[in-house]
């Protein structure tokens, strides 16, 4: 049964607490619904800036009770159609929630609201010798990026958003707020609702503010990118150094076609090759260790030599380069589509994921640039297509398909770190199996009504 | 409503499925319903000595429909009572599965069954260079480790068992079998489940089979052990070291009164004072980096000299002597009670928080030797007393709350890593307010009948 309209009810009641921050307006209601993504725009009935974590848990009480839709937005950067409004409802725009509540340096946390990004909250940390490293391409918002349990470049070393969020603040869909810890850094405190609402793509709570892990600034750090004749090759280097135990802070791939794009994009003049981007942190000696090591091991696979960049802004530039692939795709494919997807399997099995997949890129005929965390097992495609093309859609789903189906044969996950959204919910059950249920039943118990971002990870069985 | 009795209507269901391994016999069902602590024993009607998964599945739908209440049981050596069967039922003793099922060196995981301890793991691991990190006190099972959320001595290094379950196998209380997660490193598929089954206590699913992140042997690993001359001397080399940054492996407290048990108890001529256990991981050079950093640190604050121990034998001489602190209170106070406690703070709360318990302790007249994971901002008290007497047992309790209550207080935690089971379970709603609502709301989805470990962590409501 569509729940469109039902919001009609409960506008007025909303337009009064919230005034000019409500908005129903055609071009408002697009932005908000209209990812970057391939998949359909779905546009919310209405869409609400949020200021506080009282105001959203109002809005939330009127949504529940006049049976209404809710989905949180960040900053529209989500990969899987996480915040498309397939059922009407209301949006709730938390940009406006920007921010620093408390930074406690001492005990390397701090706590921010829900739309604070990435790059802000490390922009209020430099001066005090601090970082937060979880990076994914876009200049996310944390409570987003919480949401979607999201990684980046240097998950490899600092883990995902799974493992650096100490706390949060939550409105569940009756309205009530909760905190799921406190600030010390371990708890055996009851069930562990932090690490369940993390990825839990705002369809059981609405994050409305976290406590993230903060790390000091290395005493060293210095990058370097270095190419191979072949995909192969670079794959085994990662491999190899992940096995060897080396502690890289980074250690990226792009395949020769990601690498042209890349230096069309970014102004670069890398060899069009397969590549890898390297980041050592420490003492300046074992930075100098570390990269001895892998040096050895990538000439072992027939490497270029590394071109080094450990002046900060040249850091910065390297690392630019490497976070726009996204962008590099789509600036060079004017009126063309794009599917982002990505899998990640145990690190024994990423050579064999990877070869077979690029075998089934070239049999199916598809541009194809590759991208990835491969240190942890994680890599990226992004898919070039028209999606006017029916046959081009099928051929794309069908290799999305195998790419999943292949990643689960050899242990892995149908996503690292894009989530499910919409655009992998017919994945889950071959993933899951019997699991799956109990996922439905926990989503069942804390939101009866199914407001909370409805149709997202997985379809309720009635 | 009472349920004992229950299990007679399904005892000859079992005993067809068991054979001589289901057991009722008055001293097996003693040895199944007492606890380490102070809790009164509280017995099974029945123990099953379980070897496979898919039998635990079939007793757990028998129980399930019969309305019989089930706890999990591997070594016994939980501290809060999470075992004692306070309905009755059947005990499902674990300790039978003891077998590896695998291990991936190349992916640095392992998969065991639930009966595995983490000694016997490290066994298997040695010869491979290869280590899991985990270690409370004592010898427990990884099963039980993983249903508790266990810690211990290397966590402020290496992380909990929330940081290293990779994936498990559970048995639902309908009797459905369950993996949470596949082996790759990172995944954003779906709800965390994992992560809620780690830690929730027996009481949404029986644990069966855990597979366990792995570390390669450090280079090099050295250990020490320094005195101070006051308690707040030794917590403040410790705060400052962690807050220094420094990556040390170990960084252990034990008070005066510990040190004085833990000589007799080990034989060993430790000075009788309040004194530091350190252990520090890393190449060989970056091992003495970090000590001379500590140690600088410690001379700050007025040490003693670092007694060291570098070779195999001695260090693990030192850390035995460490894990047995419990026993060795034990030891020297015959004929009396005990009662293990533990809070959690953020760091830069930790001086205020010991210092404060200390002058309680002293003003309630307690002898309560104290040791932590200190790192971590984690520490224990073992409470001697005498059960028989009211007074004494009145005057714990009051005791035991005000700590609770100053770890909250300090936006800490009831506990850092025993558990709430049975002896916590009144402090919920202090730590957690509304959250407690939802746990509540998850165990009913999971768990219907409230099968799983009743009446730990929380009561429901009805």
């Amino acid at each position: 049964m569509s729940r469109h309209g039902n919001i009609k009810r409960i506008l007025p009641a909303l337009a009064e607490k919230l005034g000019d921050r409500l908005s129903v307006s055609e071009a408002v209601r697009q932005h908000h619904g209209t990812s970057l993504t391939y998949l359909a725009p779905a546009l919310p009935e209405a869409v609400a800036f949020a200021h506080s974590t009282e105001e959203v848990s109002h809005i939330i009480r009127l949504c529940n009770e006049a049976d209404v839709p809710v989905m949180a937005f960040g900053t529209g950067t989500s990969l899987e159609g996480h915040f498309l409004a397939t059922e009407g409802g209301l949006c709730i725009d938390l940009s406006g929630m920007d921010k620093i509540v408390s930074i406690h340096a001492e005990d390397l946390d701090a706590t921010v609201e829900a739309g604070v990004t990435r790059e802000d909250l490390n922009h209020a940390l430099r001066d005090m010798g601090l970082f937060f490293p979880i990076d994914p391409g876009a200049n996310a918002s944390l409570g987003g990026m919480t949401a979607t349990r999201a990684s980046g470049t240097n998950a490899v070393r600092y883990g995902t958003m799974r493992d650096n969020v100490l706390s949060l603040t939550a409105v569940m869909a009756d309205g009530e707020i909760i905190r799921t810890k406190g600030r010390a850094k371990k708890s055996a405190a009851g069930y562990d609702l932090n690490a369940l609402l993390t990825g839990s793509e705002g369809t059981l709570g609405i994050i409305m503010e976290i406590t993230l892990k903060l790390y000091g600034i290395p005493e060293a750090m210095s990058a370097a990118v270095c190419h191979f004749e072949d995909l192969e090759s670079a794959v085994k280097t990662v491999v190899e150094t992940i096995q060897t135990g080396i502690p890289v802070a980074r250690i990226e791939l792009a395949d020769a076609l990601q690498m042209s794009l890349i230096n069309k994009y970014s102004e670069l003049d890398y060899a069009a090759k397969p590549t890898l981007f390297l980041e050592f942190h420490g003492s300046e000696q074992s930075v100098r260790e570390q990269a001895e090591i892998v040096g050895e091991i990538a000439a072992g696979q027939g490497s270029g030599d590394f071109r080094w960049a450990s002046r900060t802004e040249d850091r910065n530039k390297l690392w630019k380069a490497r976070h726009d692939a996204f962008y590099a795709v789509q600036a060079n494919h004017p009126g063309k589509d794009f599917w982002a997807t990505d899998v990640c399997v145990p690190i024994s099995r990423l050579t064999d994921c990877i070869m077979q997949t690029y075998d089934d890129i070239e049999k199916t005929g598809l541009v194809a640039p590759l991208v990835g965390h491969v240190g942890d097992g994680n890599f990226h495609l992004t898919l070039v297509f028209d999606k006017k093309d029916p046959a081009q859609v099928n051929r794309i789903e069908a290799f999305n398909g195998r790419l999943v189906e292949r990643a689960l044969k050899l242990e892995g996950t149908s996503t690292g770190e894009h989530g499910i959204g919409i655009g992998k919910k017919k994945f889950m059950t071959l993933e899951h199996g019997p699991a799956l249920h109990y996922m439905q039943a926990i989503k069942k118990a804390l939101d009866p009504k199914n407001i909370l971002n409805p149709g997202k990870i997985f379809d309720l069985e009635d």
